[in-house]
This record gives C-alpha cells, sequence and structure tokens, in this order.
C-alpha cells in the first residue's frame, strides 16, 4: 500500500455531473483511483464525497492540487472540500483528567503503529496521569483549572497547541467543559466521549441516571464538541446490554469498555479523514 | 415437562434466612423445585425471587397454597409475592391502530402455540385492521376514539375487558393515549413498545427526533404503562445500528423489526411471569 | 418516489473510466441519477456497482435499454449486467415444511406492503402449514418427498414455479435438500435459513451441535443455495448471546427471532436488487 | 465493600437440599451472603453454585472453612468445591509474542487496579515485546522455542512459573501450541484467545479463512486451553459485524478490538472466581 496518496472531502448542492466531473479530474490527470464513496442526501439535495487516489503518476504537481481543483472543478459546483497527503499525519493532543481507560487504549494503538498519527503532548487539569504519559514517552502538561482561572489557563492551553502544530483534540474522559472561545477555536476538531447513548442522559452522572431509570442498556457517543454542551454531532455509538443486577458501580465498570472502544472508532474515522460533519451532524464514510 | 407447576414471584426487605424458609417450605411439603432464581438489591436491602416447583406430590392441595404461604412464610419476613399457576394461561387483550407489524409478530407466535396465553380480543382505535383479527379467529372491537368520547369509550373498553376475563393488555403500536384512570386500572398489566431507547425521544416521532440529532442507533423499549407517558418500568431494550444514509423512512423500517422482537420478548417475559416491577425499575428473571 | 426508476447491476474487471462511462450513459440520455452505489475489489482487481436512476426524462425507451446500454459500454469494459424496472414486481415461491415463524414473518411483510414482492405460491412438503397460506390467500401445493419420488417430484415443481413465472424461491425452514439439478436451474435465485452462523455447525440440528460445543453465541445465515450443501455465498448473518442455562429447546426458541429476521433482510436485499453474488461470495449494496 | 469474604464454588449430581445446606451452614455461623447464583443443569441432573459471604462476623476460622465446609456438607451430598478468599489475589503469568494489543488491554486494566489480580512476570517466544513489560515494570522472560527445544524450555518455563507461584496463566495472542505436558500442569488455568467465533474456523489464520467463505461476522473466543486444540471449555464469544467491503487486513484490524476485550472478559470473569468448568462446558455465573 503506497502513502503518496490524496484524500479529497467535497460537499456540495447536488447537481448532475458532479460525481462524473470530479472522477475525469483524477482520471485524465493519472490519477488511480484506490477508494471512492458518495453519498447524496435526498432531502435536503446534498452531494458527498470522499475519494482517495494514489499520486505516484498523477500530472499535478501536490502543491498545486488545491488550487488546480478549486478552479477547475470546485468554483463550478460551489463544491466545499478539504484536501489531505496520506504520508503528512495529523497531529493530535489528548485531554486526560483522572481516568485511564481511554487514555490506554490510545496510547496502544498509537505505540503499536495502528494510527497514522502524531501525538505529541497529553495536556490534563490534574496531575494523576502524568506517568501513564510518561511511560510512552509523550509530553505532559499540567493546567489546573478553577474558576478565576479558567480563560488564562485555555489561552495558554492554546498557546501550547499552536506551538506543538496540532490539528485535533481528544477529550479522552476530560472532566472539565471547555469555553465556547475554546470549542470555536477547534471546529470539529475536538472529539469528546460521552458516556450515554445521546441524547439520553446528557450532563453529568449518566451511569447514575441510566440506574435510576432503570434502563436495559447503557450507551457511549463519541462526538465533536461544540459550544451546546452534549450536542454537537455524533461519529460513533455503541450500546451494552445490562441487567436489574448491575448497580451503579457495575455500569460504570462496564461503560469504560464501551467509552474506549467508541472513542477509539470515532478517532479512527477522523484521523483516516472519513469523517464530514454538516448541520449538527455527521456523514461517515466506510 | 410438566404443566402442573406453581410460580411464585417474590420481593421483600432483605433478612437473613428468607431463602432458606421458601426453599424449605417447598422441600418439606414435597415440592420438586423445577428453577429458582433470587437476587438481592444490597443498595436498597430488598430481596427478590422467583422459584417454580412440581405439584405432581406437592401435599397442600392448590388452592390453599397461597394462604399456607402467606401464613407460614410470607407474613414473618413482610414478603410480597404473587402466586401463578402454569396450566392457567394468562389472557390477554390486544390494542392495535393501523400498523400491523407487531400485531402479526403476537399473532403468529401465539397461533404456532409458542406462547402459553390466550387472546381472546384485540381492540382498535381504528377499524383498518380488523381483516388480520379476523384471519387469526379472534374478536375485534372497533372503539373510535375523540376528546368528546374519550372516557365513555375507554368506560366501554373497561367493561368489555372485563368481560373477557382479562388479565394483561399489549399495546402493539396502539396509537392512542390511555387516561390515567384506564392506566391506574391496570397496574403493570399494560405493556406498550415505545420506537425509541427511552428516556431518549420521548412523546411522538422519535424516528423523526432520531434522524435530525444525526444518531448512530435507534432503539426500541417494551415497558409497563403508567400515568406518567413513556415513563414507566422499562422491561426490555434494544437497539440498531443506522448511518447517515438512513432517511427517516428509513428508520421507519427498520425499526419496525426492532419494534416488533422487543414487544413479543417483553411479553413473552411477561407470560412467564418473569418480570417484577418495582419503585419503577423492573427485575426480569431469566 | 416515483416507481419508474431502472436499476442496473454490474461487475467486471477494474479499469480506469467505468464508473465515469456508466455514469455518463445515464446522464447524457436525461436519467436522474437516485442511488449510486460503487465499490472496488483491489486483491481481484473487480468492479462492482449498482446504480438506479429516474426514467421519468430518460431518452431511450424501456425496451432499448439493455441492448443500447450492452452495445455502447458493457462490451467496450467487459461488463456482466442485470437490468431490473422497479415497478415489475419480482415473483417469489416460498418453500416451507412444518415450522411457520418465518412463514409468517415474511407473510405478514408481504401482506403489509413492506415487500415490491409477488408472492403468488407457496410449496410444501407437508400439509400441516395449508391453514397458514389460507389466511394470505395464497395459493398451497402439497408434494410430498421420498426417496422414490424425489426426482419426479421436483421436476413436477420446477414445472409449476415456471406456471407461475417465479423468478426466485425462499426456503423458509423447508426441510428437504434440493437436488443438485434443482438448484442449477436456479443460480442465486434459491434463498435458504441455516440456523447457525456458518460455517460453524453446517448439516442438521446446529443448536443440538451448539449446545454440546458449549458456545456462547447462536447465530443464522441466510445465502444463495448451491448444490455444495450450507456452502452457498453468504447474504446475511446475525448472533445473539446464550448462557448456560439455556437448554436446547431454549435455543430453538430464541433461534426462531433470529432465523425469521435474518431471512427476511436477505430477502428483502434480494428483492431490492441489492445483492450481487460471485465467486461463492456476495457484494450486499446499502 | 469488604475485601473479607470467601468465596464458594461447588458442583454435584442435582439433590433435594444441597442449596439449604450450603446457605443454612454460612448463616448458621453467622456469615452474612453477599451474593448467591446457582443454576440446575435438569437434563444432566448437576447442580452448580457460587456464594460470597463476609467473613466479619463468621464464627469458623478461615483455615478451618474448608475442612468444615468438607466433613459437614461436602461430604453429605458428593460436591466438589473449590474456596477462594477476595483479599488473596490470584497470580497470574501472561504469555505474548509479536502482537501487543491484548497485552496492552490487560497491563492498562492491572495497572489502573481495574482487576484484583498480581501479574508479576510475561512469558514470551520473541524479545520484541520486552520494552511493554518494562513500560509497566513487570519482569520480562525471553524464551525462544523452536521443535528441538521445546521440551525443554516448557520445563524451564513450569520451573519459572512456580517459582513465581502463578495460579493461571492468559495467552494474549501467543502464537506457539502448549504442548499436552503444559497443559495438563494447568487444567482450566489456561486461558487463551482464538480469532474466530469457535468452532468455525479452527487452527490459525481465521481472518483469512472467514474472508475467503464471505462471512458478514467475525467473532472471537475466549477459552480455557486443553490438550485438544481450540476445542477446550468457551468462556467468552463476542463478534462484529463486516461487510464485502472488508479485506483481509481490515479484518484484522477490527478483529483486534474484539480479540482484547472478549479475552479481557473472560479473564476478568476468572479473576472473580465466576467461571466454572465441567465436561468441556462452562458455567459462567453473573
Amino acid at each position: 500500500m503506497t502513502d503518496n496518496t490524496a484524500i479529497l472531502l467535497i460537499h456540495c448542492p447536488d447537481k448532475q455531473g458532479i460525481l462524473a466531473a470530479v472522477t475525469d479530474f483524477i482520471n485524465v490527470n493519472k490519477g488511480n483511483i484506490l477508494y471512492l464513496d458518495q453519498w447524496v442526501n435526498k432531502e435536503e439535495e446534498l452531494f458527498f464525497m470522499r475519494v482517495e487516489w494514489d499520486l505516484g503518476k498523477f500530472e499535478i504537481p501536490r502543491e498545486k492540487i488545491e488550487e488546480y481543483f478549486a478552479t477547475l472543478i470546485a468554483n463550478r459546483f460551489a463544491i466545499k472540500f478539504n484536501l489531505y497527503f496520506k504520508d503528512i499525519k495529523p497531529r493530535m493532543a489528548m485531554f486526560v483528567s483522572k481516568m485511564s481507560h481511554c487514555m490506554y487504549d490510545i496510547l496502544a494503538r498509537y505505540s503499536s503503529g495502528e494510527w497514522n498519527v502524531e501525538i505529541p503532548v497529553i495536556i490534563s487539569n490534574h496531575p494523576d496521569l502524568g506517568h501513564v504519559a510518561e511511560k510512552f514517552g509523550i509530553d505532559f502538561k499540567y493546567f489546573p483549572i478553577n474558576k478565576e482561572n479558567k480563560d488564562e489557563q485555555e489561552a495558554a492551553e492554546i498557546a501550547l497547541l499552536k506551538e506543538y502544530n496540532i490539528d485535533f483534540i481528544v477529550l479522552a474522559r476530560y472532566m472539565q467543559i471547555l469555553s465556547e472561545n475554546f470549542t470555536r477555536s477547534y471546529p470539529n476538531a475536538v472529539i469528546n466521549i460521552h458516556h450515554s447513548f445521546l441524547p439520553a442522559f446528557v450532563g453529568a452522572k449518566p451511569y447514575h441516571a441510566a440506574h435510576a431509570r432503570g434502563v436495559k442498556l447503557i450507551g457511549a457517543t463519541s462526538h465533536y464538541v461544540t459550544a451546546d454542551l452534549d450536542a454537537g454531532p455524533i461519529i460513533e455509538q455503541d450500546v451494552a446490554h445490562i441487567t436489574h443486577k448491575d448497580t451503579v458501580e457495575a455500569l460504570i465498570k462496564k461503560g469504560r469498555d464501551l467509552e474506549k472502544i467508541v472513542l477509539s472508532r470515532g478517532v479512527a474515522k477522523h484521523i483516516e479523514h472519513k469523517v464530514l460533519a454538516y448541520s449538527n451532524r455527521t456523514v461517515v464514510f466506510d
């Protein structure tokens, strides 16, 4: 498998001929299409597409593809697009607090080379998990946060993220709400794991709420963070069956496995540039 | 398998010796225990138990078991209990409106002898599904309901249910809210199917709401109906994965299979006397 | 939703330009594409595609589409294709024996208009389920089969199927193995439900085998029937969790719900022309 | 929650009065029962039970419980039993080869205190994962194995396991078959993860076999290792849905999440003394 590929994520109003125009642009310039998935939202008349092609013999130089595609195709169809290169790894920062299960799951994947990503820094509002970051040789930055210093600390975090050239952030059970200002700085680039099948049990303590309500399933949801708490575009969800025998503690324990898998699935999709968020929903390509 | 069995459903404050006392009561009187399941809610200190035994050689006559058990055991431990005999089939009424999938699923099971139940009557607020009832040779009673006649029609329905000696009611996608008066007349004896993983998307049009929110799972919930809409004790829940490609129509279609299976599972558990509702939750025995 | 649409199922060796050529053929002739899904098997270099378009303004008359497509496109790319029209309902025969759960599930869907199909006849090697066919007003033909008369009876069945213009056959827990001659007459047009997650527990009595092995899951598989028993291309599979408490009888009971849902999902995909079988596997479009 | 508890795992031929006798033994001696689960295999007339009680006020001293229970109860009913104390952590050795996902999942749980276990040593037939063991501060012992030295190396491993007082072994994707002699030394004490839903795809390369067969689900199975390869008692199984689009590489990737979760669930049940193996099957208590 070559890594010398380009990936285009596209969405625009649906019109005849978009698919043909895009594939033609690639074919004519000697790009070999490795993957193509498209979907038309018939209700809202929107066209979505993800295409990946081999750049080995592609005649347009890398640094010109964006310009050429914009000029020749995108402008004609009012296409919004993002262009990625597979050999340029996205850079991720992880935010953690005191629970380590999601953190370990992500670091194990990272460490074994499962993911095409760089994780240069881990940020936390508690010092507790510094030793885990150290195990994996990753910088750990501690930002204690309270009502008084929140603005200031977030500003410092954002400065740090820029210093590390961070593309996206993963909240791995980070127990601190990001300010609207922060989330606006990273649109569709902050992934959170919520420990319920949203929109059930929004807010804190969803396992307690689930237990009190007597549900027979618990869930987890990975989603992009927006200013509206627990209401951002959903990437992945899954559930596990429970019974009356499960105490709140048992739910928390069972939930950990759900949380880490659902978060990691969402992060993997993001890393592979397979998620396209629009009007508070997502298109998740195969 | 003999049908000459008794089934006891028990709950009471947890104390030492309940389990031993109940099993001893059965053993000493020559009952052969076929099934026993018990569970202690440690948080609220409550004891729950379901036991079934062969009456073949049981020395207490059927009609005296309730009295003897109350006197000798239940009073001592403040036990609340229900006694059932397997060879006395519970009598069920089904309420339907215009959608037939849950109705067919239930009638197919009934007709093939899968369930130990009698279904002598089907009630509807629309005439549309009369032909289905007719196919299966079951009485079909049409009660058109509007704001003006609701009290009167419900009174007539309750009179009819008494006439048919109905033990419990199944709302098989019945699109009419029962009055508080009605639901109070059948505590933990009206089973509804809600087409969402409650408590997400309470109320009408949950598939529309799910689509608008962009969830990646749809669900269904069978529960006992209480005066508090969509908030009664949950018996069974399940979900199915969906994607961005699913329109509201696709959700409705996929949802039908969930609804019928989750409702039928809940009804089966009720028929087998394996559900015990308490403080808005259920214990569902294996 | 219009029913005046054409559906093309395509597969061929992968080459540059197929996707563009096919979509261009439709666009240029004023067909509005409603659905398009394609997939390239990179390992075997095979191209697969399903496309559906509105014929409202399509300039090639219906009866000429096959010829034009063959001449202009298919020959060029060595494409094998099947063309269907949505308003021509496929005609299905159902084969049953003594168990009714899959039969009822299919007839309920048929009767409520869920499926775009005609079911003019039900064939059985036992008379038991005639009354179910009668309930739904469908012809029921009884062909008792034993070693001596098998060839003759199958010949009579095939004659009957031709008389009814049957396109495909569904074995709804039909407990009689079809001869190689029979299955060869209906390639990728006989759908069976096997009550295990094939290839585990091939052959008869899979629930007994599953219980003996002590597995923690039971499964069901819908697949096309080939001369090689239980080895044909798989369309759909699903499983349910079980525990040590489940007896063989309990597995059979739980299995019924799996079987009917997995069979009906497979049949629905076939009816929608979304299944493409090749080298003993299937491509199942969304 | 106190850790000063005793856990009894019991099985014996079913007879009237066992349950009462066991609970009475505990009650009379002032043990407070915290957990009780029992099950009767009616087909084979076998009784199974797991009971855990608080030793705080228990009148029989710890070191005498085994003797008293044997004398007073077990002998009477031909009970086979195992007695455990919750505050005595079982000691586990992990065997690994080159794949790290199961190893990391286990070490993350261990490291965060999720499991009541000690893992003093990791054994491998390859040096590759030594750095992971080192991260977590656990001894790593490298035993290269080939046909010639296998007996000798296994003898050395067994000696090492004794030195470390190992109670049970977890094969975390250990790619070397243990000899019959080895597995006999640890009956129901070696847990393996097989990357298929056994008994489908026994042996090596199950993902390749699954892909070739065109199944729509992949699975994983955790089981006790016996002399009969891939045929030991199953503890946990689960599956994930796949499609025709998944290459063998994609199956391997998706399979990793299944493998680690299914193995860890099996190990957790073993650590909690909730698994009882008999005649090649398991009873897994809640």
